[in-house]
């Protein structure tokens, strides 16, 4: 019974997540789906993103959160459309809201969208949106046994950010065991090192964000 | 239909967390459920705290995790006696996962449970497991807006611990802003402000729970 009734519920995610796959390929929009714990920078990683890539791409957003706007009020002062879900007592965005959402934006505006999914590191990673590409925020501070205790959101995912890299001194954060142990999940995933705060590894991380739209571009 | 299967699931929790409740009663064991998102410093609170109670008090753990024994090495290594229980799929521990755990456990040699539940300041909220006291830490480097954003956590905990303060130099963290939100959430709840690294508040959190205990002790 459980079973099945959750075999149900990932079906019709799943059909879902096609259908917005498809409107967002006809718009031309490319979607990254970008999930972290809470607090790993989410928000300030798009903050940083719009402020480096505006002038060459449109981009919009849409903030996932179980509760509040606090997300959306600071992205949207980088004068970018937003839209706000609030998933309330759901762990996660789902193909279904996203969708709602989908239909409620201006998508031939857009040539890239990002999607903040709710801070979790569990429930994202099972759920597919329609996203072309699966990013996760890893910050420092939660330190580099995550992905050997979270594989799934690893397994994944197509690109880890470790994030807050500026607090490395203060931290004991082992770099090559932490991308040892990615890879060791997840061989062909990419991986950056950056800091929200001091801005390094930005300009990487947009170059490769560029370069994966122009590769599904029509 | 979504909604009665909800329904029928939190109810069988909650009969099943009385059981535990009573169980634990009996054999006159405390239990903390002990919350937090991924790295926000669970293992390392009951690191320090055995440390500063063994002597006192008789302590067992039961670690929730995804996957992986790590915590639960971790812990094993300070002499205290702690069951792992690998979540899986799931993204909480729930009453009848607790309840197998504590089939399993010396009870009577217990003074003191933690139950460290799975890194997710979401779904851990909502199962409550049998516990007397439940305990969420919130890590500095996560940020002031966490309670704004996962209300339902902090409303429904008796007590924050506000961890990793020896970071406070190096983060933009409102000491005063993050009290001022959580306590209009849960206005008799208890805060501290602490530091695994340092010790700073381990003792005054330590003393808070051996008085909680009493409290409750026949």
């Amino acid at each position: 019974m459980k079973v099945s009734v959750l075999k149900n519920v990932m079906g019709a995610n799943e059909a879902l997540a096609a259908r917005n796959r498809e409107l967002l390929d006809r718009s031309g929009v490319f979607a990254i789906d970008l999930m972290s714990s809470p607090g790993a920078g989410k928000t300030s990683l798009i903050i940083e993103t719009v402020r480096a890539l505006k002038d060459k791409l449109r981009i919009g957003i849409i903030e996932g959160d179980i509760a509040s706007t606090i997300d959306s009020d600071r992205v949207r002062k980088e004068g970018v459309k937003v839209l706000q879900i609030n998933v309330g007592a759901e762990c996660s965005l789902d193909a279904n809201m996203v969708g709602q959402g989908l239909a409620k934006l201006p998508l031939r505006e857009f040539d890239l969208l990002f999607i903040e999914n709710v801070g979790n590191l569990i429930c994202p990673a099972e759920f597919t949106l329609g996203e072309h590409r699966r990013v996760v925020v890893l910050s420092l501070p939660e330190g580099d046994d995550k992905p050997v205790k979270y594989p799934l959101m690893f397994t994944k995912s197509d690109c880890v950010l470790l994030n807050k890299v500026d607090l490395a001194p203060h931290l004991e954060f082992n770099t090559v065991k932490v991308k040892t142990a990615i890879r060791g999940l997840n061989p062909g995933v990419k991986i950056f090192e950056i800091s929200c705060k001091t801005g390094k590894g930005v300009r990487e991380w947009c170059d490769w964000l560029v370069k994966e739209r122009q590769g599904i571009a029509r």
